[in-house]
């Protein structure tokens, strides 16, 4: 399965996301403007346009940096234990966004106008179906080796990753980074009961 | 514990409500207008107006209307038996949004906005905690009865709805009511986990 993205980011690119990042958490997805980002960038309007058209597009591109960081940091990891790489990626998706609750925020919206923009849609898919992929071939990993119970690996990972949304949802609406940590352990909980039952 | 609201809407009001409810359908959130709720009233914004100073003000009580709705549904049925009652909550939760894709386009907007909308945030924040409060009593009630286990039912709950609100946004971001269906399922087998685990 490819990757979310095959984009590269050059020097300039790097420096413009880190720009947008900075513009997104200050001012917030509604009040962003090419602008603000060229003021965080320390360049002109001008000097960002010369990367990107418009603003969408500076916007999908940033959403393929993310996930594209998000995949990186995955990969970071070299473990064989289906155990231990299942904790990472619950770690990765529920334990690290505490550290951006900002971001979280910017994400939300995004998400939110995924039904009127398609090109947003179309990179939360690429993720989605990556991030499944993931996590769907560590269970099937777990369950060739003896680890896991012989459950329908889709079925367990789509269930865990509606866990995740709901904590993504619930700590910007509720101002809560407290969400994810519940959420970690309803999905440890929620592991324990499917793929370890035939432990006890 | 009080209601979410204890707003009551007069005939021009529920009127102006069904107005908003369809204009929402018809436009989305970001292109809701004043303008395109009178078109759908059928009279002037005036007379949209002499009801609501703003649009704020209007679709803070379109929360309230949708909120005193889901509350009037859950009372609608009369049961004793906890686990009947568990079953009827989680289905108005994941079965009845199923009937109404658009308004959870809506809500998932309104809901990206509470950062940046102390009225949007108050309103969801009173709603997630009245229904966690039904929730909770149904579990604690069922313990009581011996029908549940003996968990810790606000851990439960907050469990239980952060499913709930998972399915709430990806049905909406990846345009698929199914979404809720699955979570239906999800939040089955995790009551099944925790609150039935003794029936083995």
């Amino acid at each position: 399965m490819a990757e979310p993205s095959g984009r590269t980011f050059s020097d300039a690119d790097e420096e413009i996301m880190g720009a947008t990042y900075r513009a997104l958490r200050e001012h917030g997805y509604a009040d962003l403007t090419i602008k603000r980002i060229a003021a965080e960038y320390g360049k002109s309007t001008a000097a960002v346009h010369y990367h990107y058209d418009t603003k969408e597009e500076l916007l999908a591109a940033f959403l393929d940096y993310i996930l594209n960081r998000f995949v990186a940091s995955i990969r970071e990891v070299e473990t064989t234990d289906p155990e231990a790489r299942l904790t990472l990626l619950l770690d990765r998706l529920l334990v690290a966004p505490q550290e951006n609750p900002d971001l979280s925020v910017a994400l939300l919206e995004m998400r939110s106008q995924a039904p009127y923009n398609e090109t947003f849609a179309e990179r939360f898919r690429q993720n989605d179906e990556y991030v499944r992929y993931l996590v769907k071939a560590v269970i099937n990993h777990g369950i060739d080796e003896g680890a896991f119970a012989d459950v329908d690996a889709d079925r367990v990972t789509r269930s865990l990753l509606t866990i995740v949304e709901g904590a993504r949802t619930r700590s910007v609406v509720f101002d809560d980074v407290g969400e994810y940590e519940r959420a970690r352990a309803t999905a440890e909980e929620y592991v324990d009961a499917t793929l370890r039952e035939g432990d006890a």
